[in-house]
């Protein structure tokens, strides 16, 4: 394995759509939301660490979840777990963890990934990640990662590449950046899906150290030389002073935002993978194997009656005895049950700020 | 109070419609279906306590119901328990405490009733069960309530009324039985429900001792041998040992089939007082306070968003959060969760049995 790559996983969201599995205290990338036996960042770590060694993969997350990390994989060095005092968004999360690297390798190239996305298939993820770190290591490059959609999604960003391929690139699949959109309606997303130009944005990044801290100089000036007055402390007792006050000092903003929609190198390498952000209880309905009745049914005790096209999820002892529900969300919890269209899910949001309101904090 | 006066309670149902809320080991009449802090069986004793001394009430139930029972009504003598030691119908259990009570009292009169029915006015009940009392004090007549419909109910078997008042009755509403009917189709109930003439089997029946057993003599003469051997036996250390060998000998029959049909001195005594057998959720459902959107709410946890029409039963601390659902019974338990359409609710029998083939007899 290449000493040189080095691999992010951002792990610091909150997930509240997942409610009421996803706690505040435990959000969705520490649950074994796909009723495997494994955490999602326990598969996103397993998943790179069969290319990347476990001393260069650096997690990043809120202070609140340091032991739950910790505590997931036990095979990552404490020094690699990069604990946030507050939610400032990627850009920060991002810059904080170049600079760290950057300390222990100047020449280090990064691939930058959220710890909460599922993968089906992924051997062939992994061949576009070394692609993508092969190629951000020959070129001054800012690469993202382009999902050929399949239907036009409006949950998604997009981002559109120039209709041909990078000339003369030596790299399948990888194109010059035309703009990154924000989430269509769907008029506009049924126009991206038919035009073949638009990819989904997945949120995975590849570039060099040397080119994402340049990318900070230019299009974040500030965040840059807040995170450079660090030089010298990353790894040391000194670290997590600085990082209290450069956080305090940072704004909140997206990579994307902040650096990917404004640089000039901006490449995509498009692909397809099986692949979902899994923002919702419905995206995990889409992408998880269903039973005759389009079910999806994770738990072991979970009897089902004339119930089409729902998702359960009773990860307890408890025997779940359903009859003549179409297209529900069933969740239930040790202190929580939680029945829901899965047409409005996206009610729950609301749902949840609602039980805040009522009944405080406890099942939050 | 009259110390002639007798109450029997039959306590020895099943009630697998209320599954998973009732249990094998802890049937309809064992909980507090209606969420007032009472069973149904301790609503129905203390509901008679009020006309009849607590040691003029007998229980009757299944041997395996004793302790319960003896748990739930710490103020009925342990001697007014009557166990079954098996389940042979309402005719035997008559016979049982008939007999019991002669030994006691042979001019006694006795109200008997179920266990697990709802009755609304019970001011109104009480003074129809005083005047069945009285009136069966007086006469050589088997009475039994016919309650005034309110639909054309399906679920209910019906009595047959002759049209006028018994001729120079002092007792309001009392009229000569005509005929008892099964359960009818819709059409049949319908016509039954315009007539007039007919009215809902409570199940609730009053006779004097001596009129009971001449008809036990009569119609079921059998059973009459059987019972009539345990003279002497009754409330005595040898009573066990006799009720084992007679329900050994005893045939499975109500007394409805066995002696009410066949009997020519059976009248009706006529009211409505707001009264339910409780026969499935649905049921509790009609009979109890709704919300504005037609809910019934049984438990303190319970957030509803766009729910209508449903009854929801969680008697435990769990937060239940429901959206979308309409028409819908929803019953957690500590270890079964169920939800049912409420049009379907009379397959709840056959799901039972369908969990007991694939998950044994744990959560019957």
């Amino acid at each position: 394995m290449d000493k040189k790559n080095y691999c992010v996983i951002m792990a610091g969201g909150v997930g509240s759509r997942f409610w009421p599995m996803s706690r505040a205290g435990r959000p969705k990338q520490f649950l074994d939301i796909l009723g495997t036996g494994k955490t999602l960042l326990e598969i996103t770590f397993d998943r790179f660490r069969t290319i990347i060694p476990a001393e260069n993969i650096l997690v990043v997350t809120n202070r609140d979840y340091g032991e739950l990390v910790r505590e997931q994989l036990p095979d990552l060095p404490d020094s690699n777990i990069l604990l946030e005092p507050s939610r400032r968004n990627t850009a920060p999360c991002i810059a904080y963890a170049s600079y760290k690297i950057k300390e222990r390798n100047r020449d280090a190239r990064m691939v930058v990934a959220p710890s909460d996305h599922l993968i089906l298939n992924e051997d062939k993820f992994l061949n576009v990640v070394q692609d993508g770190l092969k190629f951000v290591g020959e070129e001054e490059s800012l690469l993202t990662i382009g999902i050929q959609p399949s239907r036009p999604e409006t949950g998604y960003g997009y981002i559109q590449a120039n209709g041909s391929g990078k000339a003369g690139s030596k790299y399948k699949n990888l194109k010059k950046v035309k703009t990154f959109t924000e989430k269509p309606d769907p008029d506009l997303a049924r126009v991206f899906f038919e035009s073949g130009e638009f990819f989904w944005n997945a949120g995975i990044f590849f570039w060099s150290v040397k080119s994402i801290l340049k990318a900070f100089q230019h299009h974040l000036p500030e965040m840059y030389a807040v995170f450079s007055e660090g030089a010298g402390k990353y790894d040391t007792n000194a670290e997590i002073e600085f990082i209290d006050s450069a956080y305090a000092d940072c704004k909140n903003i997206s990579i994307d935002y902040g650096v990917m929609e404004k640089a000039e190198n901006v490449c995509v390498i498009t692909s397809e993978f099986g692949w979902s952000d899994l923002g919702t209880w419905g995206s995990l309905h889409d992408q998880m194997k269903k039973d005759k009745q389009d079910n999806v049914l994770n738990g072991k005790e979970i009897l089902t009656y004339d119930v089409k096209g729902c998702l359960v999820n009773s990860p307890g002892k408890k025997l779940m005895v359903l009859q003549g529900l179409e297209e529900f969300i069933v969740v239930d919890t040790e202190d929580v049950l939680l029945i829901c269209r899965m047409q409005d899910e996206q009610k729950i949001r609301n749902i949840v700020n609602d039980v805040r309101i009522r009944k405080g904090d406890t099942y939050i």
